[in-house]
């Protein structure tokens, strides 16, 4: 085979593309993967430093039901610790000064699509402050953002309400002794210099009997076939001869990524430990920068750290600010809804704003608009000639989250391994054993539960008033319309 | 100076792109324009065969207000002609079968925000389907996709709801006699072998003394400032060294394009004027392939055509089949809206889907879904280092118009030449004189009309009692708001 010529080129150097290289290689196939930035893991991203051990400013959590990931993690040793929830969880709501509904009405009337202005209603409830954060929390984005069928896709592809929400039983239980970019590391290690960094393609080309694949290092790939393991938007990146379809086309120009800045404080002991509280926080209040919190210390007790996450309309916002402004304002904010004073004193900070990031576009993950998902959605994983798709975003389980990275790499080697013939098409989509180490309960439901919003062995609110509210308006209303589980 | 090295590098050859250089040569600058395409252009594309003599498949339609593209014609001695609009126009409204509250769930809430979801209401209306049909002329999308604050701005810009809307006296007034492409065409023509064709610009690096552009042919340009004069969601094709600020870097994959096919039907007679219907038809029937028609008759009534738009949904939807399919349906619409049988035996056929435009994205412009404008919009022609931003979507008057991009090309140059401090800030912004040969006239308005909804001067409606309500909805809600001129 010539020099730079491959059985196939995988796109994109995170979990996905990793996975699907991996796969691509233990078929006896001969692929190599190109990644725009100087290091794998996409939006895995551990730092090691001497004040944090390692930190994850990226993608971080998982827990009950997401077996690949946690198959791929046990494979290569990288332990699991579940994050701390023993003490009492704080749900902090401030009735606002302001009543909502006396905003300007330039920012009202944008947050309405032409179909709420022509269906324009009035409603106001301290259940909308929740539901926001609801929102805010599982997608980095506002409600008036969002295609409420896209929304209600997505927690019930990730198992339910409570699955997502939750930390224990949930998507937040665990986090990876080390950090998740281990996992990354070890699939790239493996893989040895099939992986080429700072190769940011610009370019493919379909037209002769190879595809053509061209780095904006310079280098040309040949290759039978092409797996783009990156966000959907960031196909835009690459010019494409021919052009792509019309409806993925336009497709890739209507899938923004959510907006987060995910912030670690770090104190000197773990006062809310010694308070009751076990260091997860919602935090409604709009002035606050932080939506939620969770506990970041070191499974063995040391670094006591406290992770928030800067959400959607606040992320845009706290942006122009200095990083010492943001975290002032952060401990600010943990010290008020502590109680304790001492929040105002850390050691250190680590912050990371994804919307920076020229190839991610955001983080966790893509969001639909409204409108898109019907017109667009039977699109983004149909392959287009010898290109493939994979990505978390084209997964059907945990999409947004590593393990739908893990899901898609692996279908989208399927799918090639079954156009080269290799394997019958009823293989390519294959189910995953459960994890021995991390089972998933089922949720606890009473008679009330069942009929009622549940909090049953989901959190531990100290008020559950407005929790209440917007569980029924998510989770009963679209479990009765047969589109949520409950669990 | 070196070879390749100019004062400004302009990417994009339409409209603004080539405004934007004009007048940087015309002030003494050396710049040069990269295009992707082999044509200049952009979404005005007129083309010349011997059954149509020549047709206008992109942006075609001019009137009263468009001031400076009115004056590059006049310059370059490309006439006008008006659009037929002697006879009566057609609005056909059928009552639907099917009530739209009974569609399918699934169609219905992809079309809702969470926004809405939680604040559901009820409403049904004949309103709803012309008020949807105004959307999807106007801005080529659908109003659950739109933000209302830009839809109204997007109105207002443009003179309000009689001027975007109307023929005569209108946006659609007048077209150019032997097509808009010649505008584009003359100025490259001016330009020379500044034009650079097939030049597809993959990389912006400004990190050094000067900034380093490279295309997709092998080329490598230097210059002191680069304008963008592309569709913000164009700037996607571009790899940025350094990366472009979080809040452009996320506008970018927030701001997509419109859909729509453009479709002429060519017959052997203007049949449609011996009945007295002058070729405008509004059509609002849901299985109708086509939403709005205009004559397209040559002005000494040669070529007897219909320009019809297939719009935002049914583009999706239509852009499966086949030509001949299309054509087969549009004839069948035509002849059954204008009663005549003649309408099913068309001479010729012309079609553009322009949603398959790698280097358009879509048309006829960008749209911004809901909670997008408010939260990015400032960022929309803010400089970026050394880079300006032009585009018809980055002007303040006639934005998404050839107009539009021909104010942002020239305003791009201002803020060059203001920044190496040839000009002072406060020319950047200029008005533009009224065109002498295309005068605008308010339009009469009687006590009734500014207290209702008005039709006068505007539509001669076969049926207006949809458009009285739609006229409510958007126009007399938003006026009493102050958000909209009466016009």
């Amino acid at each position: 085979m010539a020099a730079n010529t491959y059985d196939v080129i995988v796109i994109g150097g995170g979990i996905s593309g990793l996975s699907a290289a991996k796969l691509l290689v233990e078929s006896g196939l001969n692929p190599v993967l190109l990644e725009a930035r100087d290091r794998v893991g996409g939006r895995t991203f551990t730092v090691q430093n001497k004040q944090t051990k390692w930190v994850d400013l990226g993608g971080a959590y998982i827990g009950p039901t997401q077996n690949r990931i946690l198959r791929l993690a046990k494979q290569y040793g990288v332990q699991t610790y579940k994050v701390n929830e023993e003490e009492s969880l704080v749900h902090y709501v401030k009735i606002p000064k302001e009543a909502p509904w006396r905003a300007p009405h330039a920012e009202e009337w944008d947050k309405m699509t032409m179909h709420e202005f022509f269906d324009k209603v009035c409603w106001t409830s301290a259940a909308r402050r929740f539901a926001t954060l609801f929102v805010n929390v599982n997608v980095t984005s506002e409600p008036h953002e969002v295609s409420a069928l896209w929304f209600l896709w997505y927690v019930k592809q990730c198992g339910g309400t409570m699955r997502i929400f939750s930390t224990t039983n949930g998507g937040q239980e665990r986090k990876f002794v080390g950090g998740s970019s281990q996992i990354s590391e070890c699939m790239a290690r493996e893989l040895g210099d099939r992986v080429k960094l700072q190769s940011a393609v610009y370019s493919i080309d379909q037209t002769g009997d190879m595809v053509v694949v061209k780095t904006v290092n310079d280098e040309i790939y040949k290759a039978k076939y092409v797996i783009l393991a990156i966000p959907p938007g960031l196909n835009l990146k690459i010019h494409f001869n021919p052009e792509l379809p019309p409806l993925r086309n336009q497709l890739i120009h209507r899938v923004p990524m959510g907006s987060v800045i995910k912030c670690m404080v770090y104190y000197r002991e773990n006062f809310w430990r010694k308070k009751g509280y076990c260091g997860s926080m919602v935090i409604e209040e709009e002035d606050a920068p932080i939506g939620l919190t969770l506990d970041d210390t070191k499974p063995d007790g040391s670094v006591p750290a406290i992770m928030g996450f800067i959400l959607a309309r606040k992320s845009r916002k706290l942006a122009g600010l200095t990083r010492e402004e943001r975290k002032k304002r952060i401990c600010e904010i943990y010290a008020r809804v502590l109680g304790s004073e001492e929040a105002l004193h850390p050691v250190h900070y680590e912050e990371k704003n994804w919307c920076e990031e020229e190839y991610s576009g955001g983080c966790y993950t893509m969001y639909f608009p409204p409108g898109i998902l019907t017109q667009y959605g039977k699109v983004l994983r149909e392959p287009v000639g010898r290109l493939y798709f994979a990505g978390t975003e084209t997964a059907t389980e945990w999409s947004g989250y590593m393990e739908g990275a893990v899901q898609a790499g692996e279908r989208a080697t399927r799918e090639i391994l079954c156009a080269m013939g290799k394997l019958h098409s009823s293989q390519i989509w294959q189910p995953e054993p459960e994890s021995m180490d991390v089972p998933a309960f089922p949720f606890e439901t009473t008679f009330w539960e069942r009929n009622l919003p549940s909090v049953g062995g989901f959190f531990k609110f100290v008020g559950v008033s407005s929790f209440l509210t917007v569980a029924t308006v998510v989770g009963v209303v679209a479990y009765k319309k047969g589109l949520l589980p409950r669990c």
